[in-house]
């Protein structure tokens, strides 16, 4: 096992917006969070799947619920351990470690917050490797593992256990409760064996995480070939660049839906457009799908590289558009009807970065 | 203990049909149900507290949804046993008894069916003696124990269990729950131990309601003076006596709401309106309030002595309107903030029957 200090939470948080894509929800108050938790209890110990006890009880947690509320409302910090212990009630289990569920956003951080204020691992993987809107999409859902039993807790000591069939009615009785609740809520699910953990999830994550945001750093520093060192690590490549001439945003069916079109400026007439819910999800050049889910497009700000979320775009913004591959864990049977474009209701077909 | 066999099984359905005060579900498809229960498993053990280990849990179980997708759907028996589990797994034990949530409605009988299939007692006492629509209006509120933990199951295998801070917190997760399964599920709540059973329940309400059927019964036989023999057991008296001239019912925010008037034929002008919020709750008498909640209204055929039910009152139906005193146990501080008129939005005082 291994510790994250203090000094990488930065470079962590940083990856974790990156890999939000656009969504997520915005680190800003995990990494408060998170610095809190290490400066009280000291750092988070980070660990592999193969220094724990193959079955031992591995949980995730979580924030659910409508990422506008998140920015105003700062969690208590109680109610994430209230889901864990509801869901270790539950299971009659106590876990040996948790697990983030998705490494991209606010919720890479905030469990590295709460295992290091209960005095457990984290296990260095996750479900996705980015952000994803919905509790089903991750890579356990392919390897045919259930996010149920499921709980959600708020900061007033209420909460909720679910065990459902089917990962939809779960994401469904899930979504009915926060919205009872108080809209942003503890949420703790895919409870799995080490070994399970080791066998299905995207390996390194968190590692993975905290390295891109480190070389984004130095990117932002603007030391020399740093933009190229990033892109190598990320295996990425910057497939546009302009200026953003129009934004189409609406939240409907508690999603932020909508467009972002960016036009060049060299002197052509190429344009891209890119579409939204929560996160970016497809690229299009000139009306041609470039990238789509589950691969990454992040929008980067031309002049301090620093990752723009959906919420965050403005008119007159000049741009970098980045495109990332999935992490390979995504590359299984079933990974199209999870999390592919239909998945969102785009009649498309996946196209991959570089394809 | 005792046993309540097959034979009383009509009685006690009858008498919850009374007790259900023209709402509560209709017994019909829980009658079968025990009948089967009894049939398959042998009597219903039934049980007083000092029978049972003080310290032994007990809780209730019941069906909760909408009153009318309950006369479409029956239930298909295994979801009440897995709500019962889901309870006992969250707060580790396992309860030696069950309990009726209320004691009118087919909320009475189900218990006793699920009770033989576990091989459990049925205590006999509840939480009510009558029906009402919300989970919080029981006694067990008066005597500060909360309804929380609540498990809520469907036949499919999908479950709920939710730990609240308040019952109105609750009663709104369970509804959402239930919108989102399949809006007729079970439901167990009110775990609590045998002493606090013995301190605060209604004492005796299956036999009360077993012997108050039997009365009913005897009087819709025709047997001489057998009215009289059940009025003086229900301590009630015929409020009003005509025909139904006006029924005005609608289904709003979950409820069914509505009046039903009554004209005198005996040459006076008195006429009874009666106000139904899924069960009868307030009579008035040419605009006088004559009985209020938490004392029962009964609405019965004239003829055949059948209880009226809020879904099959009609135009020109000849009935009697039967008042009775709710259970003593309820004339306890806090009766009015839970279950008084205002308690339903009816800016009355509590008028009790013969006051």
């Amino acid at each position: 096992m291994r510790t994250l200090t203090i000094d990488q939470v930065d470079d962590l948080a940083l990856g974790a917006t990156l890999l939000g894509t656009g969504g997520g929800g915005d680190p800003y108050v995990a990494r408060l969070m998170l610095r809190q938790a290490i400066n009280t209890y000291g750092p988070v110990t980070i660990a592999d799947p193969h220094e724990l006890p193959a079955d031992g009880l591995v949980m995730t947690v979580a924030v659910v619920g409508a990422p506008t509320v998140l920015l105003e409302k700062i969690p208590a910090g109680t109610e994430f351990i209230a889901s864990i212990e509801a869901l270790a009630s539950y299971l009659g289990r106590d876990p040996v470690a948790l697990m983030p569920i998705e490494v991209g956003g606010l919720n890479t951080l905030l469990p590295l917050a709460v295992a290091t204020e209960m005095g457990l691992p984290v296990i260095d993987a996750d479900g996705m490797r980015r952000a994803f809107p919905q509790i089903e999409m991750t890579v356990f859902t392919l390897a045919g593992i259930k996010c149920s039993p499921m709980s959600v807790a708020d900061e007033k000591g209420n909460l909720c256990v679910f065990e459902t069939n089917t990962n939809q009615l779960g994401e469904t009785l899930v979504r009915g409760a926060v919205m009872s609740l108080t809209l942003a809520n503890a949420f703790s699910s895919y409870s799995m064996t080490v070994a399970e953990v080791e066998a299905h999830a995207i390996a390194g994550s968190v590692t993975y995480c905290t390295e891109l945001g480190a070389r984004l750093s130095a990117v932002q520093r603007g030391e020399s070939g740093a933009y190229d060192r990033f892109l190598e690590f990320a295996e990425g490549r910057v497939i546009f660049s302009g200026v953003i001439t129009d934004v189409h945003r609406e939240t409907t069916q508690g999603f932020s839906k909508g467009t972002v079109t960016i036009e060049a400026r060299d002197g052509t007439e190429r344009s891209m457009k890119v579409a939204i819910q929560n996160e970016f999800l497809v690229a299009w050049e000139n009306d041609r799908p470039v990238v789509t889910v589950p691969d990454l497009i992040c929008i980067l700000d031309a002049e301090t590289a620093t990752p723009i979320t959906t919420e965050t775009l403005r008119y007159g913004q000049r741009v970098n558009v980045v495109a990332m591959p999935c992490a390979p864990e995504w590359h299984r049977d079933g990974m199209l009807e999870v999390v592919g474009p239909k998945a969102f209701g785009f009649d498309l077909d996946y196209v991959r970065v570089g394809a």
